[in-house]
C-alpha cells in the first residue's frame, strides 16, 4: 500500500508566525502525499472578545453558541484555512483547503451531553473519503478545518484532533498511514524537565510501565490512548513531536513513535 | 459540447435569508452542472463597523487595507462559502467550497492604479481550469468565493463578477458555457417602472438601438458590455435576471438573454 501522510498542526504552531512559516516550508520538502488538518489559535478567542462575545471554555473544549460558531466559521474555515493554503501554494505545494462540509467530508451531529450543553459542537458520525481519495490523486495536499455538518444544513464546531484521528483511520483501508501530531514540544518525556529525554517509541510492551511509572500522565494519557485506539484500527503508526522537526518525524529520527509491539 | 451553468449571485442574495434559501433550493432542481460563484453582501461591512475598522468604497470597490482583507477572507470564504454548502448538502447538492487560493484556481496580482490604493485587491491574471474540472467531473458543484491569491502567499479581494466572467470565459473551451448573473431584478427592462417589460434578447442587432434609446445606460451598462466580451471569447450566452427565476432562466423563459446575433 502506498503511504500517506496524516499531520495535525495544533493551535500553538499557528498562533506562531515564524514556527508555521517553518513548518509549511518543510511540507515542501516532504515527498510523501500528506493531508494536513490544522486546529484554531488564539485568533477566534480574540475576535470573539473584540466583539464582546463571552466564551466559556470547559475542559479545553470550546462552548459553542450561535455567535461563537459564526466566529470559528470565518477564523477556522476563512481565515486561517486560506493563510494555510496560500502559503503553501507559495512554496509551490498544490494545496487545497476545504471544511468538513466540503463534498460532505465530515458528517457530524450536535453533541449530545447530559450535563453540559456544548452548543454547536460536532461528534463525527461518518468521513467521506471519496473527497480526499480525489484530491490526492490529483496531487493535492488536502488541508481541513476543524468544522463539520449535520447534513441538515448546520455547521458544527469540531475538534482538529479527532478530526486527524478519524480520518487517519479511514483511510488506513487504502494507504499505510502515519499520524503525526505536530506541536511545541520534542514528544513524550522520560524527565519532564529534559528535552533529551524524549522516549523514542512507546508500544504495548512498554506502555503499561510507563503509565505506572507516571511518566505518561494527565495531559498526555488522552493522546496515547487515542494513538493506541487509531493504531488498533489500522493506522500504521502515530507521532508526536515539535512542528519545527516534522521533516525528522517523518524520517522516525525524532519525536514518539506509538506503535503495536514490533 | 456538455453544457455547463456559471452562476453568480449577488450580495442582495446572500444578504436575503429566505431569497437565498429559495435560490439554493433551486440548485438541487436544475440539472446541468453548475458552478456557483458568490458576491460579499454587507456581513463584511457590519463585521468590520463592529470592529471599528473604518470601510472606504470608490465606485462600488472596496478599498482594502490588511484589517479589511482579513475581513473579507474570513467573511467571503469562511462564513459565506461554508453556510451556502452546508445549505447546498442539506438540499442533497454535494456542494464543494472553494477560494482562488485552493488548488491555485485563481492567480491574481495586486491591482495597481496610477492615482487609487485600491489595497489587496486583485487583478485576475489565470483560471486553472483544471481544479473546476476535476470537481465537476466528479460530481461535485464548486462553489466559489471571491479571494484569489498572488502566488506569493498574498490573498487579494476580487470583484465576484469579473470571477464569474473569467470563470465562464476559461471553460468555453471544454464546455458549452452559458453564464448567469442573479440579482434582485428580472432583467433588463424597456420601461424601468414596469417589471413587466423585460427586453427577453439583447444581441447585436438590438443593442445599438438599445443604447441610444437610453434603455441601456448607467449601472446595466457594464454589465451588458461585459457580457457582450464574454461572449466574443466563446461564452455561449449570458442571462440577466432575478435569483428567484433561476429555473425559468435556465429554460430560457424568464430573465434577459445576451448572446451574438443568430
Amino acid at each position: 500500500m502506498q503511504e500517506l501522510l496524516v499531520i495535525k498542526i495544533g493551535g500553538n504552531i499557528i498562533d506562531d508566525a515564524l514556527l508555521l512559516n517553518n513548518f509549511l516550508k518543510s511540507m515542501g520538502k516532504i515527498t510523501k502525499p500528506i493531508i494536513l488538518i490544522h486546529g484554531g489559535g488564539k485568533l477566534a478567542t480574540k475576535l470573539a472578545s473584540d466583539l464582546n462575545i463571552p466564551q466559556q471554555m470547559i475542559e479545553g473544549r470550546r462552548i459553542t453558541d450561535a455567535d461563537t460558531l459564526k466566529i470559528v466559521t470565518m477564523v477556522y474555515a476563512g481565515y486561517i484555512n486560506k493563510t494555510i493554503v496560500a502559503k503553501l501554494q507559495a512554496n509551490k505545494v498544490n494545496a487545497f483547503g476545504l471544511s468538513g462540509a466540503d463534498g460532505n467530508l465530515i458528517y457530524a451531529t450536535k453533541r449530545n451531553h447530559p450535563t453540559i450543553d456544548y452548543g454547536y459542537v460536532g461528534d463525527i458520525q461518518n468521513i467521506n473519503i471519496d473527497v480526499i481519495t480525489m484530491l490526492l490523486k490529483n496531487n493535492y495536499l488536502p488541508v481541513i478545518a476543524p468544522i463539520s455538518h449535520s447534513n441538515e444544513a448546520q455547521l458544527l464546531n469540531t475538534n482538529a484532533d479527532t478530526i486527524a484521528n478519524e480520518i487517519a483511520t479511514s483511510l488506513s483501508q487504502h494507504y499505510k498511514v502515519s499520524l503525526l501530531y505536530c506541536f511545541d514540544k520534542v514528544g513524550v518525556l522520560r524527565n519532564v524537565e529534559d528535552e533529551n529525554s524524549v522516549i523514542s517509541i512507546v508500544n504495548t510492551e512498554n506502555i503499561h510501565e510507563l503509565k505506572m511509572q507516571k511518566i505518561i500522565h494527565s495531559g498526555m494519557l488522552p493522546k496515547i490512548d487515542n494513538a493506541f485506539q487509531a493504531i488498533n484500527k489500522g493506522v500504521s503508526k502515530v507521532i508526536l513531536g515539535h512542528a519545527n522537526d516534522i521533516e525528522q518525524m517523518v524520517d522516525g529520527t525524532k519525536g514518539t513513535t506509538i506503535l503495536l509491539n514490533k
